[in-house]
């Protein structure tokens, strides 16, 4: 089970970047998806309107204390708490590490998604603080990046389920079916 | 040689995805970046101040005429063209063909990043119509794993020259020093 957690959204100036963050990790298969600051109805909306038409189990949440979300994710359930931030360590140095927790020890896994002033509090609360290129990144691309290493398979066609609508993948235009 | 267009830029609405695009297009070691749309001095600023400061030869620059752009980028120098979008083929059965026409053949590539409403011109002047998970997505998340899968290698530790400052990766907070 991986589950993110997107820190400080402000609706006027995140609501694309937020959007974006939850698109990406329904497109892997990431299950569950909250996010903190401000809360804010029409990205909620946004993203369930994708899943009913699209399918999948997908959930989208707001927190509002996230701190004390991650603490408490921590202590429920054995969870490996992953944060993204540019400053951490080569995401390419513990992606195994993390891949054989979940997929052989079967922990959960929560990414923390950031932005340039997250409190060092978050660097503590996470077991790994990983940055993927060390670079000025957006957290959309790092969220992505990180999500196919662990789950490639995401890449080959599949269909989500109760799905009401199906692309059939082309290299010349749109090919769409509705199945409902 | 990597190239990026991203299409149809507006201001308001898209200037942190573009700019998102832009930051993802840089940290992956793609060269240049054009936009089209409504010109963006603000976006332009953004990335020049990164470059700046973060070293590396990153060029951004407005583009007023996309599909010219795309036939004189075709015409010029052999270049393979790949559209990103959600109805196209899956990456993967592409990807290692393309590899190999950058890698051995030396050609060069333009990565044409649109959205939901791109004309079929663009999917007629595209060589590849590519999907990255065939689920609504995210262009910048796209993006991103494309220009990982064309070039891992940049998830290792590296300079950008005239950098002005670098990170120290670590797995516990920032460790930033400056150069100059």
């Amino acid at each position: 089970m991986i589950k993110i957690l997107k820190l400080d959204h402000r609706p006027e100036r995140d609501k694309r970047i937020t959007t974006h963050c939850a698109l990406v990790a329904r497109a892997f298969c990431a299950e569950e998806f909250y996010y903190s600051g401000i809360e804010d109805y029409r990205i909620e909306e946004n993203i369930k309107n994708i899943k009913e038409k699209w399918g999948g189990d997908f959930k989208i949440e707001y927190v509002e204390k996230p701190s004390a979300f991650i603490k408490k994710v921590k202590e429920e359930k054995k969870t490996i708490i992953i944060h993204l931030t540019m400053y951490g360590e080569q995401i390419i140095k513990i992606i195994n590490n993390v891949s054989s927790k979940i997929n052989i020890e079967k922990l959960d896994l929560l990414i923390v998604v950031g932005g340039p002033k997250v409190p060092k509090l978050y660097y503590e609360l996470a077991d790994y603080n990983v940055s993927v290129t060390n670079q000025p990144q957006s957290e959309v691309g790092a969220l992505a990046v990180i999500l196919y290493l662990l789950n490639p398979d995401a890449l080959n066609e599949k269909d989500f389920k109760n799905n009401k609508i199906k692309l059939i993948p082309n290299n010349t235009y749109k090919d769409v079916i509705n199945l409902k």
